[in-house]
């Protein structure tokens, strides 16, 4: 079977090569496609992937696990608001972990390049399945089919191949083996030593509800291509595209002659949740997590047996202080707002802007208009329910509602959220932005509000607002923050406020559309010193501690020609 | 200032460079000089280390630290059993924790070029200070003058630089700005990144009472070049080194115009600890560890606060399957239980032969045999008080002197420990090892005895011996192991068992002598798959968390050639 493998490490070399090389230069490439446009695909691809989707509804999912003790699932389309009725394996944590655990010694026997191009296959296969986990990522997570076909398409694969990249990277910084030698004492010495790469263990992806490609790929392949076989601990609402993942995985492994255990799916349900079982397991030496800050925190505090990388959530500040025009800045902001439903960790949720106004040209817009005209822009941007059903997508979970709920209840409330008609599915669970008008601080927008809530910020003035926006974004965590001025000399002071706090800026976004938009191989996602998490996707630092390095060395008879 | 500072890279660069080859290559290579030969130094240069040496003695060491409330120190000679009566700032930890804190922004901001040229520059400092270090080492750890000399000389500087070139290149691999180009919807869009590098804010190196300087080194460059601020946390009985470290390091960051307190001392008594209350600070980010396995484990288990890297200790295994001639084995190993009172995180402990015997040619030598041999071998190496003053030095602390004592009256004791009589210092604290005959397994030998301790360690054959050793390594920990035989296919087999047991072996060291010496730039020390540590000295990951990046990225109006 290794003549497969060496044919897939080859065949895909080139790509590898290619994002060693995009990581370090910071450019902008991918080798996948962003598009859904029939030109770019097969024929009939799109089509393949609904019917794919339409066939796994209703029955059981066709995966079996070690440890399987009976199916589970419980997964709600957010746009049918229809259960899918699709069964998982119901497994027992240990026996589990043992045949993952049983599954690694001959994975780490494997040589780097082999493993590495393992890796490269799978991600290849998950590309050309791309349509199928786009309809799985709609009807779990609530994405619009664009987003889920690109967000969770292309740029996931994007971050896989990125997780690849830097392991592949990393490994191949340890020699295999080196030969040393010097005198002792005046007699030469010549060792021959070795130096074997170790997996941890076991290692734990646990993705969320409402992206879990984007984060569980660069998790899954670094584990992977590392040696540590990993387990997949789906969000109980999101779990088909992991599975479909899985399978794909799986099937790969199998193909080229390897344990299929390697990469196992541990599905549960809110009712019956399995997650802490796996985490505190004596077996877990690697967790990979996405999901709330809450949770991150008591991972980050009570799971110290294993090497801990999150990706949590944080309340993003946007600094507004001038601009040539404001609208194409509300526009930007609106749509952060919308995209998605702002349930993504890089969408903007607290506004700041000087009590003094942003500075527009030789004018000045006060805060009230400043908040009216976000309000005006969202509203145009909603107009068309079609429009508004391919930016908004669907809410993941009825919690959002409820937290819309409540907060719409606030005094400062200048736009309400209400759902909205999806032309297509008419009981989709949807909501329009929440608008809200605070002063800084307030400690009701120092903290995430996971959906579509934007809160416009007064602060005293754009000193106050550039320090609080800063500070609030270093204190409560935050992925990706925003700023918009004219002044070269406040942008510099943007750049270094956030910097000191911890958080990194996006400054005068505005043909990048969307400003949520965050690119493997070149933006740095979570700088690990805010709450936001303490993972940075991807860095030498996701990877370097995935694996160890064990030695030997040997001593050997000097040749009398290697005395001199 | 920016000129000094500048001609300090560019004179160390050459030095950089090939420190960075050589952990490419794991080659034999040190610019630093191991012997202490008058011919290889400046004239009088080892009478001057003395002299400073004897003048610190007795009186207030030059350093005065922010938060000092009164001065400290109890350090006692292991040679002269004497007070050093040297005292130094005693320090409250808040308004030390704050000055380190404050030393950071303007350190951070100073580019990776400069901070990487300080770091050089001290350590250029402290390698023509060797010969102080050496005075100060040996009368406070108890090492012999020569190990002194080399051991925490130009090995421990060896592994600084080595700390330093894997900073250096870790921080390189992360580019300072990019151009990101690429179409949003049809629209060109150019936006321009700035990535910074961050350090994690206060580091904590907490240096042992054996071997200060080796482990200490690295983690105070790799933390300092990454622009952490170190409270260097020497051992209560071994300040002396650590604080003409600090010394030098402060001068030379004074020299060049930073803030000194970027390197400060926190020096205490065992009557009046202050380790705990450092490590639970809040600002404390990064804790290095070199120490009892006991205490590792409580950092590791209760500061996940902070980025934690141990290096604790083991219970080095020793297989010896067979040998063309023992005599040089058992002399490798005799030395190995005598060098420096066996108080090296390197020495062996278990020696494990076959009851059938060790082959050596012909015939087999068994157990009993191999004792006598191995009690012989130590008598002829400590015949001479000259030599065994020479290769044992002294024990570090009192508690050995009464594990020895305990031990001593284990029913298995094939040689008793008794002081030798050291010809210089006759109050010296001194023992020759005692050797212990046990049958694996047993709980006597399953943990690290801190001194002259070996035990032989019967075992049913060859293959039980090495499970047998390879299994303790692994579960009682481990950072050098060792192993004889002539049997090509048992040396694979003995690679791949420490291997899968997460340990480290030296095979057929017998020409390298001392089998305890572990290069920088060759050997990778610790593995981080035992109780005996989590990091490795050094590799990508000891380096790679101790920085974040920040980003900036701004979007640029484009200019009509470049949208094309």
């Amino acid at each position: 079977m290794a003549t497969l493998v060496d044919t897939w490490f080859s065949s895909h070399a080139q790509r590898l090569e290619r994002a060693v090389q995009a990581c370090a230069t910071r450019e902008a490439w991918t080798p996948f496609i962003e598009s859904p446009s029939g030109k770019l695909h097969p024929p009939g691809a799109k089509d393949a992937g609904l019917a794919w989707f339409q066939a796994a509804l209703g029955g059981p999912f066709p995966l079996s696990m070690p440890g399987e003790v009976g199916r589970t699932g419980a997964e709600v389309s957010p746009y049918t608001r229809g259960p899918l009725r699709i069964d998982y394996p119901k497994v027992e944590v240990e026996p589990l972990m043992a045949a993952a655990r049983a599954a690694m010694p001959a994975w780490r026997k494997t040589s780097v390049q082999d493993r590495v191009g393992v890796c490269l296959e799978i991600l290849d296969r998950l590309a050309q399945d791309v349509f199928s986990n786009a309809f799985a990522t709609m009807h779990t997570a609530g994405q619009g089919f664009m987003m889920s076909f690109a967000g969770s398409g292309a740029n996931s694969l994007d971050r896989g191949l990125e997780g690849i990249a830097f392991a592949y990277k990393a490994m191949k910084d340890i020699p295999t083996e080196a030969v040393f030698e010097r005198r002792f004492g005046g007699e030469p010495v010549r060792l021959r030593k070795r130096y074997r790469l170790m997996p941890r263990g076991v290692a734990i992806v646990i993705s969320c509800g409402s992206y879990p490609a984007w984060n569980a790929y660069p998790a899954l392949f670094a584990n992977l291509a590392t040696a540590n076989p990993v387990v997949l601990k789906p969000h109980p609402e999101c779990i088909l595209p992991m599975a479909r993942m899985v399978q794909i995985a799986r099937d790969t492994l199998l193909e080229a002659g390897f344990d299929p255990n390697l990469v196992t799916l541990a599905a549960d349900t809110r009712a019956e949740p399995i997650t802490k079982q796996l985490l505190r397991h004596s077996q877990t030496a690697i967790i990979d997590y996405t999901g709330s800050q809450q949770f991150g925190a008591w991972i980050e505090a009570n799971c110290n047996h294993a090497d801990v990388y999150t990706e949590t959530a944080g309340c993003n500040a946007v600094v507004v202080e001038s601009a040539d025009a404001l609208e194409p800045v509300l526009d930007a902001l609106a749509q952060s707002l919308c995209l998605f439903s702002a349930q993504m960790c890089t969408a903007a949720q607290n506004i700041f802007v000087p009590s003094d106004g942003v500075r527009v040209g030789e004018t000045r817009v006060l805060p009230d208009a400043f908040a009216a005209g976000l309000v005006a822009a969202i509203d145009r941007m909603l107009a068309d329910p079609k429009h508004a059903a391919g930016i908004c997508g669907a809410l993941q979970t009825d919690s959002i509602e409820a937290m819309l709920h409540k907060l719409g209840k606030h005094p400062g409330v200048v736009r309400a959220s209400q759902p909205y008609d999806h032309p297509q599915y008419p009981r989709a669970r949807t909501a329009t932005p929440l608008v809200v008008r605070a002063s800084a601080p307030d400690p009701v927008y120092q903290q995430e509000h996971f959906g579509p809530v934007g809160f416009v910020i007064e602060a005293r003035d754009r000193d106050h607002a550039l320090q609080q926006a800063a500070h609030d974004a270093g204190a409560f965590g935050s992925i990706a923050n925003y700023a918009y001025s004219v002044d070269p000399d406040f942008r510099e002071a943007i750049e270094d406020a956030f910097a000191e706090n911890g958080s990194s800026v996006g400054i005068n976004l505005l043909g990048q559309r969307p400003i949520n938009f965050t690119a493997a191989f070149s933006d740095y996602h979570v700088t690990g010193l805010n709450p936001a998490g303490n993972a940075c996707l991807t860095d030498l630092a996701f990877v370097t501690r995935r694996f160890r390095v064990v030695q030997s060395k040997t001593e050997e008879t000097c040749p009398a020609s290697t005395t001199s």
